[in-house]
């Protein structure tokens, strides 16, 4: 039987040379410290790792190393979207030879779909691919999926669930009311920090935020307390997350910010692959400061 | 010492005759009902109870009767906007002598504000008001407030609180950690029901939803369960509240839907002040389905 | 046969006195000001104009003294809005007495209504009306006309022409195209300064601009240009229109700029019926050389 | 002297074979055709060509055939956005090579950049640029460019002019009024059908649209009608452009309408890339009655 896709999933950084290569090496030890510290699974090529920069051959690169990280230990959620449908069943097929536990693929964007054209996109993967398949949702960039077209999607057996990064806890509880009645097992991940406890408490399965990246501690501590149901102590906690989420969010262009607070953690991620604005001193500071408030917590 | 505001209140819907003219006799004997059902209060002057369509008399009228009904059993937070500061003021005199608790104003609408403008309309406000104060945030209808601009005016006295229909965890999240370091008593109402019992777990007050004028006894359930730590109980029902809701916002321009709810459990509440599209037969007993299957969970 | 309803209108300002109320004496003599610059018709009761900050019998005592002022020498739109369907039709039959040319009235606001709910509320008013209606469509602030529902209403005798707010050029266009076939005397105005050259030249009747309120001999002159084809002359004033514009916009909450603007002219506004962020000096400056160099262009 | 870029240039459909290939015989067909009739530039790899679904190695193969069909004829604009600086100065290099009279390069997308992060985006690019660029500003797809920021980037010199698909006319009369006064040449280019008789007669430099592919007769003499004063005809030739235009967009997703507009003028364009709604029969005649129209207006 399949791992089953819950708890705290990574969306990490990719940390790239002087040269704007991926640097192999760094990303691994990244992973192993991300690993090390319990979290339940990794999630490359996400929009904090800013799949979109990097060509086809990069994102292939970045699975392959997410993949040989884990080993087994943690399974891992593979961005898998490219140019169209039939690149991205390429990548697909790659991903499910690396080992990974299912894609996740984010609704098309540059271009805002009609529901029904992103429901034949799927639809087609979903056909064709090796690999169980997650939606990731994401409004803000790209073409929102709205709950009649996930309620058909999750009726194809090889779509196993969705990341919703909207922020929208009134449309998770209707997506989540009209998809379990006839698909009980459909895996359901938060993906906006803020939500994160408050949609656990009304029974998703878990996240994938990019401050676990950068406090996997704090994160992974939200979800246990949450679950075992020490409420009061996981809610200070959250507002904590929330803190260092907006403090990373207010440093600059995403992922800038969360770029900075793996930095802190001690990884060389290197520059963006975009010539972004510089995350300055002050909002870096802002942002330490709030890593050692969450760590504090914790002790 | 002052009542606390807390709990579910009741923006009711404001029944009306067939000349257009408030109905007394009928509002009475509907908020006689809600008070036996066990609200903790009254929101006369609501969004729900359409009060940008009534004269200010009508508002007045609409008050006066809520405080005599409430006759000290349950607060009132009577809804006091009017066409500008000064207007305004006139009206938390009169209410304050009628006996509510405190006044809702909505943030100023029609213009949309700069968040300093909308500080200057709440200080003035707060500095002549013989009555406390709640703010009402309704992005969707009326000018944004944000987090800094309520943060400023919550050091006021008296401004004691918010009600907030924005529907966003995440902003209700970042306004509670802003603002009760300093001020620690600063009531937080939800306004949108999909997040009253997630904002319930994460420390709010209450919320003032409409649909506990259609179905107090489940609103009033989901809070006491929440409260009381009985969590599975409540997310079954609090899953029934946001079907019973979306049954009443899909059945036409709001409040349509909601007066055919409260019309359903048997108040002749008649048409709207505005000629507005019916609420078909279809939509009709797509609510009553909802009513009845709200009741039977509660059995 | 009807005035008609053609040109520059001037949804002007509300003086008001130290205490808040209706400066007649200073009304009066500002529009005797514009009538004499040559503008085409006065609008009171617009959103430069304030009415929702005031209450409905000042209302009616702004479109008085507008019919008085006006001494049928220019027609005047009157703005008239109110509460509901019957508290409208009031203002109408009362402006009907005043001997206004014709009533505008803007889409629904704070709520946002359906297109068919909007189509009711202006057929009601349509039926019982004493007088030609305008609709008057601002996106920003109230409930969205689209094409098919102004189509439709277009066939409505009584309803003769539309205010377009949206500064929407394409919205303009396909209006026309789906009107005129059937209604070719439906009247078509501007209602946002940097669509005026450009939609006159595609074939409207003239536009309501809160800067002719302000710099009237430059939107005269742009319209006169216009008409008779002096293109290159036309585009220069036209080009500094939208320079004036944006110095009042952005000056501080609308209409404050446009307030400015008129003080600078040598009327005594007074304040804002609300008690909104103070427009600057440099802002106020900024206004000043925006009007000096509208002047000079002109000489 | 570079040729002037002027006048109405097509973004062009990119034809597929079944195989999901770039059909490259049904192209160089295409492209001669268009020329025949007198376009003023090609424009490959627009959003209309759907560069977002093609590979990169596509992408240049596409821009390769526009070159060699325009063979000095016409300029050619190519869309050389890839997925990071570095991989869109490979494309600007190749299309130096094969020709192109200049790159466009729509702003970054997925991300919403800052104002400043876009700066330091085509900053980049215009340093290392061997080949001029012209911006793309397409806010409903991509990181919206405001008026401060295309000021700043006017004043590099590898950066000749901007095509603008906001629809917007306030935003680009505001526009040549900030860039003008010190970079007079700057090129303004619009990308939204019915806004370019209006913005023409305003004085920008030409369009680039999607219909121009579907009838370029018509926008061809649109744009000289309107460019010699002869408005009464080109405001009749307009209004039929925003006709067909509309048909094309109520077909599909976009740019499905447009296909089927290419494909009814007898080239076989294929499938999209991706598997998007089809364009129902009743939508393609209402194309054709659109198309066959157009063409009748011109006899």
């Amino acid at each position: 039987m399949a791992t089953p896709i819950r708890g705290i999933f990574v969306p990490h950084v990719t940390p790239v040379d002087k040269a704007g290569r991926i640097n192999d090496v760094e990303l691994r030890r990244y992973l192993e410290w991300l690993i090390a510290q319990g979290v339940h699974g990794l999630y490359p090529n996400g929009s904090t790792g800013e799949f979109a920069r990097f060509t086809a051959d990069e994102r292939r690169q970045v699975v392959k190393i997410a993949c040989e990280s884990a080993a087994g230990r943690v399974p891992v959620l593979a961005g898998a979207a490219e140019a169209n449908v039939s690149e991205t069943l390429k990548a697909c097929d790659a991903y499910a030879e690396f080992g990974a536990r299912a894609v996740a693929i984010v609704s098309p964007f540059y271009y805002k779909l009609s529901p029904s054209s992103a429901y034949e996109y799927f639809r087609e993967i979903a056909r064709h691919s090796p690999i169980d398949v997650t939606l990731y949702n994401i409004p803000m960039f790209a073409t929102p999926l709205d709950v009649p077209t996930i309620r058909r999607l999750s009726q194809l057996e090889r779509i196993v669930g969705i990341k919703d990064s909207s922020g929208d806890v009134a449309f998770m509880l209707r997506l989540m009311s009209a998809v379990r009645a006839e698909r009980p097992d459909f895996v359901f991940l938060s993906g906006w920090e803020p939500t994160l406890m408050p949609l656990l408490l009304m029974g998703i399965d878990g996240g994938t935020h990019a401050t676990a990246g950068v406090a996997p501690e704090l994160t992974k501590a939200i979800y246990e307390l949450t679950q075992s149901g020490h409420l009061a102590q996981a809610r200070t906690l959250h507002f904590q997350l929330v803190e260092l989420f907006d403090a990373m969010l207010a440093a600059g262009d995403f992922p800038a910010g969360f770029r900075a607070g793996v930095d802190l953690r001690g990884f060389n991620v290197g520059p963006s692959p975009q010539p972004l604005c510089v995350v300055d001193e002050t909002a870096r500071q802002s942002i330490a400061r709030s890593i050692r408030a969450s760590l504090e917590l914790l002790n």
